[in-house]
């Protein structure tokens, strides 16, 4: 059965893939699994349909069969645990890249989208400039002890996983900032997650309905 | 074999039980896992023993046998995974039990932890009244969209399950501030997590380390 995802009707993003359609359909690409997307508008999403499918009116959602989800890194879990390619057979392996999923999700993007948010919550305000540079001290804590534990190898342990999958993702955020760039093993990290071709695929897929959107 | 946990040697949070051991504790005590406690000094975290065991130098750490795991998320994962009581037998609701721990940890908590820390980074500061008000709204958005999920349900899916450990404990972390009250099912939600017995036995077990350490 082809899963159902959603994703922006006219995402914020400027087309950059960083709405969290991004990670889902990267995952989807990786296990190559086939897919059909329903765009949403802003205006849909804080409708009771919507919101019956993801309470918190955000995209994107998983529906497949009688099983709907919500929440990316449940959506990215439920795929590599359904197909090959993005978990190590061994358990204590596997164990270590869902490690790895969590702290991508819940220690390193939490200051991450803070730091994405304040040009949006604070600009304008007195405290604007000391708290964009407080903000970026927290990430930098984050990104050098990433930095710390990849040194020299390709993903974060072992064969690319969907923790890295998800890791790539989370510092893609920070694009343009220049915070990764401080890190020259983390950029080539995002580098390498970002040449993947499951990742080109999904990138160009989400670009096409930008495109799309915006009349390009 | 007996796992071994680390927690704080001095938690911060008064022996309120709200530092990320309680949970991997919660977790530990509702499948009947009994565990050793490694206590961590705030000096010894950032040292190069622990940072091998936890890149960001963090508690709490898991370690059994040859597997060692960080990122309380992904430590409660693994006792819902290898043990009874936390997951529900069928595929799907355990599907969706795992996209409540992701909800819990990646949406509803963030917003939580810079509420939490405001009095720690902005207390002092000319800004710190209205920025304080507008990181209560950021929550209030995200109990608002909760509760009309809970409804009047016991629990966010059917039974207890390892999704509602995290999401419960995400929601202690504001005890003190008057937001959980002013969703009366949140707050009857928190209070049926707190009286299970489990819970009980993993906060005497926090708490006589706090006392320890306190002198008390």
């Amino acid at each position: 059965m082809t899963p159902t995802i959603t994703a922006f009707e006219a995402s914020p993003d400027g087309g950059h893939g960083l709405a969290r359609d991004m990670p889902v359909r990267w995952a989807l690409e990786e296990v190559g699994q086939p897919y059909d997307v329903r765009l949403v508008s802003f205006a849909a999403m804080k409708e009771p349909a919507h919101l019956r499918l993801h309470p918190f009116g955000q995209i994107p959602t998983y529906e497949e069969g009688g099983l709907a989800l919500f929440e990316s890194g449940a959506i990215v879990f439920h795929l590599a645990a359904h197909h090959g390619g993005l978990f190590p057979d061994d358990a204590d392996g596997r164990a270590r890249a869902i490690m790895w999923m969590f702290a991508a999700l819940n220690t390193v993007e939490p200051p991450v989208v803070e730091h994405d948010m304040a040009p949006f919550l604070d600009a304008g305000k007195p405290w604007y400039d000391e708290r964009l540079s407080m903000l970026e001290d927290r990430v930098r804590v984050r990104l050098g002890e990433l930095s710390a534990r990849l040194g020299a190898a390709d993903w974060l342990d072992g064969e690319f996983s969907a923790g890295d999958l998800l890791m790539v993702s989370v510092l893609r955020r920070l694009a343009g900032s220049g915070l990764v760039e401080e890190y020259p093993n983390l950029a080539a990290y995002v580098a390498r997650g970002e040449a993947r071709p499951a990742f080109q695929r999904a990138f160009a897929a989400q670009l096409a309905v930008f495109n799309a959107s915006s009349g390009g």
